[in-house]
């Protein structure tokens, strides 16, 4: 867990921002805004979101399944992120 | 624009649905839970915006390239949507 | 079908430079190569596919939506353009 | 690597039904074959692109990070993967 807590403040202000995002998105239907200002809003933050999991992704991996980690626990680990990836990548 | 005044309040509830998770991806750092879990709910996050940005786009392509719209407009429709789609399939 | 005409030649090339992309990955399974090599090939050509859409993607709006398709041939153009998405971006 | 060698026979058969695929594709646009049965095949292509993608990391984790593999191996493996998954989810 390590890499999210280390990260903590710096991972925060992206959930932050992509909920920003968001927050603009609503509005922009709310206002009945151009529809393809919207289409380009969203596309935004879907990036900002792959982003996010892709730093996220990077941190676990490091963290989890590194040298430091009990054989028991690499097992449950490689076994999640496998689950994960397979549904991620699909 | 018409497909997103039509759907407003369905779209309206779908954004605040992935707000509603990037709250809890939020709250999830805040209290240094199990970083899998966060993964999870990351993947979860990006896999409701790719699919609010799938209906939006197909609500716009049906709206905006249509038999309707005058000739000088679906050029720049055609022209939005051609530079939309190169960045979003990138 | 226009674009895909006036390109014939360079997406052809395209095509034959991924389909050798996937040969040298028979080669790789084939000499059991070191697999994280073969990934970074897996990951190569779906890079280069991707690419292959977009621009069969980009040439087919332009042509197919444009002022001088007909109302009844737009009509299925953006059915078919629509479909194609949901499948696509799923 | 024993993951990609005992699914050898069944990995190549993949390969191979992609490689069919491109050439399908190839001579859709040597006949000037209809663009939109073009793009449906590259979306198909894409598809049995990414699912191969899918199938090979997926082994590739549980062999090459498992509690089998040197200290020092490790280490190089977790870097490797790494880099591999920033470039293919970016």
């Amino acid at each position: 867990m390590a890499h999210t807590i280390a990260n903590k403040g710096k991972l925060i202000l992206r959930v932050k921002k992509i909920r920003g995002q968001l927050n603009s998105i609503e509005k922009a239907l709310e206002n009945e805004t151009d529809c393809f200002k919207i289409l380009q809003q969203i596309s935004a933050s879907r990036g900002a979101i792959q982003s996010l999991m892709s730093e996220v992704l990077d941190g676990h991996i490091k963290e989890h399944l590194g040298n430091h980690v009990s054989e028991e626990q690499r097992e449950q680990e490689i076994e999640n992120l496998s689950s994960l990836l397979k549904s991620y990548l699909k």
